[in-house]
Parts: C-alpha cells; structure tokens; sequence
C-alpha cells in the first residue's frame, strides 16, 4: 500500500498548503507544495527542509542568486524582491550540488528537468486558457532515416481541426533553445493557449504548430572528443555545425514529409514557416535561408542570423550573407513575406546588441522586416510568449 | 549568447558521453548524460559531483538503497546489483535533502518530478517503439464545473483515427497510481507503444485511450486541516473520500461528456472500459460499480476494490460490497464483460496480499473474473505495462 501512503501523504501536504497574507502557491509547483509562493507585487518565498546542509542558494537563471538562510526548524528560506512577469527558470544548490526544487514542476532547460516559477503579469490574459474553442497538441513520434532514431515532437492542431475534417490548414514550426526540447513551447510557453486566444479573436489564421526536438545527430555519427577543446574551439565550432546540418536535414527531409503525409497541411512554401527561440532563431535562419524554396515566413526570437552571425561583431553583409538572399531586398520581399526578429529590452546586452545590429544592417539595406523590443523582459519566456504573440497573426495572410 | 553557452556545454556533454566495457547511458537519461548508465544484466552505475557534500545517498523507491562512495575527484559512485527488468523510480539524497538526479528526465511520481532509469528486459519489444502504425497522444485541456478549474488529460488516438474519419472507437480510461499524475502512463507506462504493437498484430481491437488527472478538489471547496491527525485517522479517511468523489464526479460529468463530444467514440458502456494502477484501480472500481450504466470492463492493476477494500483485512461480503453488484454471479457476468485484478509476485506483501484475497473471495463467490500475476515484478511501472498487455486484447471483443 505504499502508493496509498503517498497519496495520503501527498492529501496532507495539500492540507498544509494554506497560505497566510497574499501569498499563493505559484502555478507552476506540484500538486499540494506550498511553497514556492508569489505575491502580488511578484515576490516570491522559497523553503526547503536541509537540516544537515551547511549552505543552500537559490539560482535564477536570470536573477537573482541569493544564499537561503537555515532557520531553527531545519527549514532554508529565501524571500525575492519583486520579480519581473512571466517564466523563470531557476534551481537550488545544496552544499555545492545543483538540484531542482521538489515543490516545483520540472521544465526542461539547462539540458536538464530544471524547477521553474510562474510570476503572473498583471491584466494579461493573452498567454492563459480562456473559455474559447481550444486546440490540441498531439505528441507525435517519427521514424527518421537521419538520424536513425525515433523522434518525438509535439503538434498543436486548431480549434477546428477535426469538425471541419476536410480544411487543410498552414504550418508553422517552432523552436526551442539551446539547453530546452521539444516540450518548452507547450510547458513553459503556453503556445497553445497563445494560439488559441489568437485564432478566437480572429487575429489569427488557424494553423498547424510543430515543435521539434531540436538536436540532431546523423546515423552513424560520432561525436569528436572534445576535452579540452576550448569554447568556441574550430574543433567545437565544427561539431556545432555538424549536429546543426544533421538537424536541418532531419527537419527537411524526415519531419516535414512526415508531418505533410499525417495532418491535413498547405504543404507549400506559401504555407509553411518557421520561427525558433535563440539556438532556435538561429536553426530557423540556417535551414529558411538554406531552403527559401520550403518556407516564406521567418522568425528569430532573442536568436537570428544563424551560425555566419556568432562568429563575428562585424555587420554582415548582405550581399553574400544569407546565401546572398538579401542582396536584392526588392526581389527578397516578393519571395519572403515576413522576416521577423526581436529582442527583450533587458536581454544581456551581447544578445541585445547582436540582434539590434541585424535590424540596423537590414534597415540600411532597405530589408523588409519587423523588428520588436520586448520591454523590460530577459533572455526568457516572457519575451518569447510575446514574440509569439505578435508573430503568429502576421502569418499566412497573403 | 547565454543558451548558445549551454548549448555548447550540451555538446561538450554528449562528447563525454563516451561509455567504456558495456555500460551505456540509460535510455530516461537527458541527453548527453553519460550516468546513469546500465550493463547487460540490469547493473546501473550512479555518479554525481559533490565535493562539499558530507554525504549522497541513492534510494530506489522499490531497491536497493545504498550510500554513494566519494571519489578523490569529488564525484560520488554507486553501481547497483543486476536489477529488475523495467521503469525504477529513484532520487539522491543529498546531505539528507532527497533530489533528482540531473542526470535522470524527470517522471511524476510520488508527488513530485523525481528521476527514473529504465531497465531494459532482455527480449521484450511490445512496450517498445516498433516499425508498426503508431497512434497519436493528445493534450486536452477541459473547464470542468465540477473542480471548477482548467484539467488536463492525455488522450491516445489509435494509428487509423484520422485516416478513417467516419469510424467510432469505443474507450478505455486509464488511471495512474497515488502521487503520479496523468503522464504516468505514456512516459512510464509506454502506454502508446504497448497499445500500438497489439493494435499492429490484430491482438487489440483499436481504441482511444483516455488518461485523466487522479486528483479533484470541489469548487470552493477547502481542504481541512489534518495537521496533527494520525495517519488513517477518520478525518483523513474522510478527505480521502471527499477528494475520491470530487474525482468521480469530475470523470463521469466533465471529462466523458467532454471525450464523447470532441472524438469519435461509441458513447455507451458496452464500449467504454476503465483501469487503473494502485490508487487507479481503486479509483477504478468506486466509479465503475457506482456507474455500470456507462462501464462494462473493468481493471484493477495492483489496486483494487475501492475505499471500502483498504478499511478492512477480511474478505469483502459480496452480497453488499460494490453496491450489491456480485451478489448475483450470473446476472454480472451477463453485465459486465470483463473484471480484470492483478499484481506483482514481488510486491509488498500487504498488497499482494489485498489483491489475492480478493481474487479468492471472487473465486469462492464463483464470480467471472480475470487474475494475473506479474513474475518478478514488484509494486512499479513493469508491472503495469504487462498488465496492460494482458488486459487491453480482452477489451470490447464482445
């Protein structure tokens, strides 16, 4: 009976889940875990029981990193200054070890199921499901002659999908970033409900959305050791490349047929576009700009420009960059009918600068693009939601 | 550039994903993790870096449980005995703080997103993606009146269900254990691909299968405060209840009229099944013998016979036990097609013990029953995965 021991332990621990003052369990703990808990200016409480730990700290991937301090009881607490809206992820280090919180859900980031909190924004509603038709995001899995592997991905179908079965509906795929899969859009982005608030107020067109798992490695390939390689070693730079042009032929040549052969899509460049998160964004440059005959849309979110923009400070230049696709920006718009890139205003100010130079470059070349500043919002999901946001009613309207 | 550093720090991990002699990664492991790591007879070697701490402990919910060993490079080891064949759930314990391996993907278990290793068994496939016709899993998300909330659900569609889009599927409900939740079943259960392989060899009728969130909370209902009640105390027993009701009523009046609407089901109970595993089953059997008007299958996986089993070691009088519904044999059999318990020789005791009882008390009363007992297996997920193969080809062959 020790499930039944968990399950009763678990009713008891929903019991203790009341919180005094304003502050709630956030959104994004397990089922009863009273902490961590928000408050209505975004602060929030963390607590764990570590009575033999001699140090434990709180790690916001962004910020803050504070020490927790032990109390009499055995319990470490940390309590945050306001916090800014929106996903973050963040862990525990316990005597030096890096660990998820329990009271958390896990989310994958960081290459690992890492703990996340959900800080709400205030009057926004656009991320959240809301009582309108809702879509539904199928797990798929693919067998791919790349890779040599089954691959799993998530599918978002419209609303309407399955009443009106004889529609066939556009495609937009939609990356993850470096350290997160396939699961990141749905489970820390809110895709669906974004989607689903977007096409029930018309703003819109109803689309197919898939979200790939974004690493890739060919058959038979093995990985270069790299130890003691240094980052950003030819070597490493290299196996980037490799893993990069394995991942654009899976996407290309295993994912997109199989997603044409299995859901009702528009299965032309017209009615196809990708769109990806930083390591996503730039995946998204590399495989549009390698295969303007498959796409029309293009999005990089906090990540734009592909592997040719992180080698260099420098401008790009146009007239070879992007295999010359931009050299004659006229001919460009005709063929390509979004290119869109944006930034969080408070994103590290490398990433900030590397994507405002893009947009400088592509305006001084007379590129037609869209450019977007997330305002006050980091290298997170917040910033990501909101490209979504403004992106996705831009698509498949010609 | 922070996601483009992790990355590279994710690649720079999977070159060192090297496995020398015969240990490989496990399968549930993150990509790139070089441990855990399994042998060909089931050993499973741990490693984590904690130089600061005093002391790692590795806990196998079912076993072993074993104090890992500090290296001088400031990793703590363990390697294991051949273990089990199947899905372990296991965590660390760190300077008496029990964690996740980062190491490990998560699984939701015991209340909590904590790490698992999958044992492979030598020879078995049917719970294994094969190159058959797989189906599709869904989210849902459904606004129940009955929690008053947003619920999601796992919905798996069989291979054939958009190719046919005029056929009706009947349904199986699908519960997870205490302190799991509704993903239980596909990233534990591999619940798809047992599904899949006995849909592809003709020996399961296709079907949709449903797996539902096993908690429910009434709206505006709050939870009492059990501080300082004793374990099974009578104001546990009662929210127990309370929160049992919430579910039954939330399943049978928010999330089947919801199914029913949205798929193409045959809504009625000589097409509807449900099973569960553990708490599940219990679950399993109050809804089912309080609703045979919409169920004629039913299946207790190591877990059985509702609340009314768990308050008593004697046999249940079936002249009233489950609402009087076995006191005919006969008039049963005609009902309900199918009533399916089972369980693991290696479970605890307590619980192997609770399931036999109540298959001899079946035999004794001569009611039209079907019991299995898994060899080998303990009170976890391979358990489950051979009772689903059993169970599912008995479904709705009527």
């Amino acid at each position: 009976m020790k499930k039944l021991g968990i399950a009763l332990c678990l009713l008891s621990g929903i019991c203790c889940a009341q919180s005094p003052e304003s502050f709630a369990p956030a959104s994004t703990n397990v089922w009863g875990a009273a902490y961590p808990r928000v408050d209505a200016s975004g602060k929030a409480e963390f607590r764990i029981k570590a009575p033999d730990a001699t140090s434990v700290k709180l790690n916001f991937w962004s910020n803050p990193k504070m020490d927790m301090v032990k109390q009499s009881d055995g319990y470490w607490t940390a309590t945050t200054p306001p916090l800014v809206p929106g996903f973050h992820y963040y862990t525990l280090t316990i005597d030096g070890v890096e660990v998820s919180d329990p009271g958390s859900h896990s989310f994958f980031g960081g290459g690992k199921d890492a703990s996340g909190i959900e800080i709400p924004e205030p009057g926004s509603t656009y991320y959240l499901p809301q009582d309108v038709p809702h879509g539904a995001v199928r797990e798929i899995w693919y067998s791919s002659k790349v890779t040599g592997t089954w691959r799993h991905a998530l599918v978002y179908l419209p609303p309407a999908y399955d009443a009106q079965p004889k529609t066939r509906y556009p495609v937009l795929y939609l990356q993850h970033g470096g350290g997160e899969d396939e699961t990141g859009w749905i489970k820390q982005g809110n895709a669906n409900f974004i989607l689903d608030n977007l096409i029930a107020s018309g703003s819109s067109k109803p689309m197919i959305v898939v979200m790939a798992y974004g690493y890739a490695r060919r058959a038979g390939h093995t990985d270069p050791d790299l130890t003691g390689k240094p980052f950003g070693s030819p070597e490493m730079m290299k196996a980037m490349e490799e893993m990069s042009a394995a991942f654009e032929a899976d996407l290309t040549q295993a994912l997109i047929p199989f997603v044409d052969a299995t859901f009702r899509t528009i299965a032309d460049r017209e009615h196809r576009a990708m769109a990806g998160l930083s390591m996503g964004g730039m995946q998204t440059f590399q495989v549009t700009f390698n295969h303007l005959d498959m796409f029309s849309y293009i999005g990089g979110f906090s990540g734009a420009g592909g592997m040719a923009m992180m080698r260099t400070d420098q401008k790009p230049d146009l007239k070879t960059a992007f295999n010359g696709a931009l050299a004659d920006p006229a001919a460009f718009a005709a063929r390509v009918h979004l290119l869109w890139i944006g930034v969080g205003t408070d994103e590290p100010p490398m990433m900030h600068a590397g994507i405002a130079r893009l947009h400088d470059t592509l305006m001084e070349a007379k590129v037609q693009h869209v450019y977007y500043e997330s305002p006050g919002t980091n290298h997170e999901w917040q910033t990501w939601r909101r490209d979504l946001k403004d992106f996705a009613p831009r698509l498949f309207q010609k």
